[in-house]
């Protein structure tokens, strides 16, 4: 079987990505990345708890501090309030104050070094466009340019590319595409404010609950 | 003063790269990131030498060990032998044992959320394409598509750009730039092995030797 390494937080969009990386056939590996974002233990859980699901040997969970240090986000600095809407934020003002600078290229490039060194062929990331509250790193171009970059950066034996299959989904599709697969979709989370139960109001809850109201299914996670 | 953040390893490219930065009149912060390097130590210091010396107000350190862990290099694996020449690895096989996979952009990624946060607008690395050794991520079409990437990557109000002063010198050429521009190169460090004299053997050393000799300069540092 060939390889493919999945970048997996514990949320839903990165558990339905690797439901489609399964389904593709692909032996896949799980690499999980802690930022240092509010939320960090409770995703911790559910990172592993979904490996646990699909029986996932290969898997690597890797602490980055440098993303908190260097700051500019309220996903990573608690004197930041994480904002119940899509307010603009300080640093840069046309973006949700959860933007977190180029985290995707971040954790991509850390993907991209141990699909190397492994062989693996693709990365998966469950990056969404449309629902992505306007982050430049979720959008399709922004993985078609990576794609163009890592056509010249590696290895002339290596061959390693991108992969986006839930980029042009809504999350009502989502949670649609993660039920067809089987999806542990009750183990997942997604909130960015609490680690019990979630908190409903943030902006990814929200997200999260119109996915599962429009695809007419009960979300199985607590809310408060 | 525009800003700008120098990549700065402590050694002889990327110090002379910090003083082109400084030439072109930037305000110039410095990255330095350790990725378990065997020379790590004897880096910081060359790399803190050299941020005194230019009274750097703006720097940070980043300790990553992923690129370790993830393995695959001679320069991170201490099982394996730092070649001699430049003979071809076991793992990605066209490539001198040296290599470390996709380290480049997993360092630039580094670079350019600081920069967003900071509002830099350009990065400088010292990346040198003919003495490279292969290393796809020293050549400048890498840098050509990362700055596309760059492009479609950030909030609309940020503007960064790499710039890579000495990609075509060759290091007899960076030497002379040194010496024209008043860069500390007695503070610097090059040697892939160890860390108080350097070996004079490796593929680092014989490349930053050769780049004296031509440049009819005595290399300042001390040698086994």
């Amino acid at each position: 079987m060939d390889k493919a390494i999945v970048l997996a937080s514990g949320g839903l969009d990165s558990c339905v990505t690797i439901a489609c990386a399964v389904n593709d056939g692909y032996d896949a590996a799980l690499l999980h990345i802690n930022y240092g974002q509010r939320t960090q233990k409770r995703e911790d859980k559910a990172f592993d708890d979904i490996a646990a699901y699909y029986n996932i040997k290969n898997k690597m969970t890797v602490d980055i501090d440098y993303l908190k240090r260097i700051g500019g986000s309220s996903l990573t600095d608690m004197s930041m309030k994480v904002e119940e809407d899509t307010i603009p934020a300080s640093i840069l003002s046309s973006l949700p104050s959860t933007y977190v600078p180029f985290r995707n290229a971040n954790m991509i490039s850390i993907a991209v070094s141990w699909a190397e060194v492994i062989g693996a062929e693709k990365i998966y990331i469950g990056a969404v466009e449309e629902d992505s509250s306007g982050y430049p790193d979720c959008r399709e171009i922004f993985y078609k340019k990576f794609n163009d970059l890592l056509s010249v950066a590696l290895a002339p034996e290596s061959n390693v590319q991108i992969v986006t299959p839930v980029i042009h989904l809504t999350k009502k599709d989502i949670v649609k595409k993660g039920i067809e697969l089987n999806a542990p979709l009750h183990l997942t989370w997604s909130c960015y404010q609490n680690e019990y139960t979630a908190c409903g109001v943030c902006e990814s809850c929200k997200l999260r609950l119109k996915g599962f109201e429009l695809a007419g299914i009960k979300d199985p996670i607590p809310y408060k």
